[in-house]
């Protein structure tokens, strides 16, 4: 799809799909991803037992990890190579109860810039009286540029 | 503990232990409980591979998570009986990437209402550095008097 | 304007010009209402400066009270009468400078309920190379049933 | 006072006064300097009638603004010489209404960083009935090196 972002890397679809692939804790909720465009991200992630809080629902922290990595590929999708991406900040309304066998995350850019990008994502679930709006926030992510994303940083000490 | 808050439930620490042995998604990532005082809560969680981002940090998501249901139960510890909790919103700022062995969230109650609770709560990581702070984060929970913590709502519509 | 809400108070357009007029804090910084339509409100504001920080822009916090009196008169004209409101917490992003002879603002609804509203509130600025969006932010706001606007609360104790 | 911050410009007392006395609308509204230390300032406001809003309260965008004003120059004290600071984002959480005839605000870093400098801060109100807690929030700062802070830079672009 054609949005109002050019891409810098013109591979920029695999690098998300290759660093989504490297982040064991979306594969260990379920999560795939259904979309990406520039500047455009979109995951989802089916219902387990294992996922819900104590009346049945999506855990709403897990809610907000799930729209934190589609803010957060949908700007790594803007980003050069030899980069990676932290989140530094984010915030979150539950609008309504995160019911329903499916979650929807959309996270769209908001702002580029050189070393910060503003992000939008918005989270919805697919319960029985059709698509719910669970969760809107905004997310900051930072451009680190010169490291590499496929890097195990365990130990190293990140300056932002 | 003394802290400055009264609990109105006089089993207020069964009741949090309750509730929290109801939520399949902390039983899920490992999550425990250290610490329980009226309007305070500490849990913590040990790293596994399935709860790691692409760097082998925890994932900044879990991370704000675990501190969600710190700062939730930090406020149910002085909700009355028969009443439940949702959170309305947070807000997180990630100071150092969670690297290490054992992550630790305190949350804290900063103000009590008769609907809205207002709660702080931080996340440290065990490395081997030592203790690093990981995240700070502000969250609002209510609270909804007449509704069982027990109840699955899953189908339920719940007004806020 | 048709909007997707239904608003519970026929005359919302004068009750939220009026509660308007007694902002004493609007009308000192020269701030004007442009639109009401319900879950809607734009608001505006020249430049003059006494208005600015240091480097000639709008002060970012005035940014955000602006934002904050958008996104409130966008809720209050789907309160019902007899009630009015009161800001329980806001998050903002500053996307680019507010730098221009105008900024504009705009409130509009994302979610009502019984107590909380949220609120979405963007602010551009009217500079020379165009409109620039300034400010996106997330806004909670309460319902307070029973309480008249024009009441002077200043010593009473309200209760959230 | 010994703070836990060591200041990189050891002028960084007059740097904040002399920042601060370019912000016209701190002077519009009639906030001062109160204390600067490394890493924490405070700012004071007393009530006038172009304060407030339709309660009598101070209006909590106003409120909001003081309290990044305390936050930005809290982290001014520990920029080097020749950098500037814009606030990046904020979120605060209103505990209690802003009544009463002056208004303290406290900024305190969390965390420097390179680029990046996290505040909390917090505004009490001085009423009838003792000192209240109004408000507590979070920012983020950025630091802007090689810009002067005295500049006008009314039609820069500036890039973050």
């Amino acid at each position: 799809m054609q949005t109002e972002f050019e891409p810098r890397n013109p591979n920029y679809d695999s690098a998300v799909r290759d660093s989504f692939s490297r982040q064991p804790y979306m594969a260990d909720i379920g999560a795939r991803i259904d979309l990406i465009d520039p500047g455009v991200c979109e995951l989802s992630l089916g219902l387990r037992p294992g996922l819900t809080q104590q009346h049945g629902f999506f855990h709403g922290g897990l809610v907000a990890a799930l729209a934190d990595s589609a803010a957060g590929y949908a700007c790594y999708s803007l980003f050069p190579e030899n980069s990676t991406i932290l989140t530094t900040e984010f915030k979150v309304n539950f609008l309504n109860p995160s019911q329903g066998a499916r979650l929807r995350a959309r996270g769209r850019v908001l702002k580029t810039g050189k070393t910060l990008f503003v992000c939008q994502a918005d989270v919805y679930s697919d319960g029985d009286s059709g698509e719910k709006h669970c969760l809107t926030g905004l997310f900051t992510m930072m451009c680190l540029m010169g490291k590499s994303d496929a890097l195990n940083l365990g130990r190293e000490v990140v300056s932002t």
